[in-house]
């Protein structure tokens, strides 16, 4: 399988390392070509592993990942380019934090919207699935670090669900661990959960942390 | 201990039967001191029960438990009155949910504030301290039923806060499910979770639930 990882951060690398070590090829993808860190991760990450602009990632990848900060998320999908995300899954993992005027942070979307909405509106032939936005870059590829917790999907696309059900296994998420919250309205909830993570993650001094839902 | 508990809805009547179950001298607060709930439950709790207003309550309270709605909170309490309520501990348990635009609700207030922040300005005196909005009114005192899971406390006054640990232990909360994740602005964390649990109930189909802290 092709994938594009839009965004070359901690968790844009985090997840691309991860698809090339499941087999995958991988474009990685920035806002100019010879993003230092998107051509030193390639260098490193093996044959399996390309870097280009976010267009050049969207059109190779036959999925997408976005992992680019939240706030420049619509930016870099437009640079992305409707066309070259047409059709496709898009996985959305980010979160709209606004560090602006300080932290903590608040959320630049919120309440009667979310950055997963956003994203499905502005694209709309994209199969948007936002997942993983619950946790740091280390658990969502190695969830062991906190076991049997939960992950999340939320997006109107079943079929793209069951897509990256399948991959979050890969990842290695327990099959019951994994939540449908229902269609991407949902992503307001998983979003908004963020600032009580980031309270956790101050009051409990570690970032290496998830939540298990028990019903 | 002589609790006041402002609200007669199910979050009201089940707290307020929980602390007289434990002992205490409860009196019950509704906005007219001759409310069909409150006139009921008083009736039915025995001999530590009472009922009246708002004022009447937080005046026989040495500590006030706030369970009205989220929305109608601030009024509720200027009903009770900021003398009734100085130096007295006050534990908000509600969320501003505001179903005006249909379900799913959205919060009357969130992301750079919140309403336990809201009732701790406009009653500097008292000493606030939110816990249990993150669960229903049974779980609240029942946790046994979603076995080790967390509860949270927000405040800025730590001795109000290791009073409110001390009665979360009577309701049945474990010493190790209380995650203190510090000032009263954490309640943001807490409030903001609302839609996550909300979205969590419809997919699981039981308001029975909570989520366990794992690092």
């Amino acid at each position: 399988m092709k994938y594009a990882v839009l965004g070359t951060g901690q968790v844009g690398t985090t997840i691309a390392t991860k698809l090339v070590e499941l087999g995958n090829e991988v474009t990685i993808g920035s806002r100019s070509a010879d993003n230092e860190k998107a051509v030193a991760w390639a260098a490193a990450a093996g044959d399996l592993a390309d870097h280009g602009t976010f267009s050049d990632a969207a059109a190779a990848g036959e999925a997408v990942f976005n992992c680019t900060a939240g706030i420049a998320s619509l930016d870099a999908l437009r640079a992305a380019g409707a066309d070259n995300l047409s059709g496709k899954l898009l996985i959305d993992v980010a979160n709209a934090l606004d560090f602006s005027a300080g932290v903590p942070p608040t959320l630049a979307v919120c309440n009667d919207d979310s950055l997963g909405e956003q994203i499905q509106r502005q694209f709309p032939d994209a199969r948007v699935v936002k997942t993983l936005n619950t946790v740091n870059a280390s658990v969502m590829v190695s969830p062991q670090q906190v076991p049997e917790t939960t992950v999340f999907l939320s997006g109107d696309d079943d079929a793209a669900k069951a897509q990256v059900r399948v991959l979050l296994e890969e990842f290695g998420w327990s099959p019951g661990s994994v939540v449908d919250l229902g269609g991407i309205s949902s992503a307001r909830g998983t979003e908004m959960y963020l600032p009580l993570w980031l309270r956790m993650y101050g009051a409990l001094g570690t970032a290496t942390l998830n939540i298990r839902v028990v019903h």
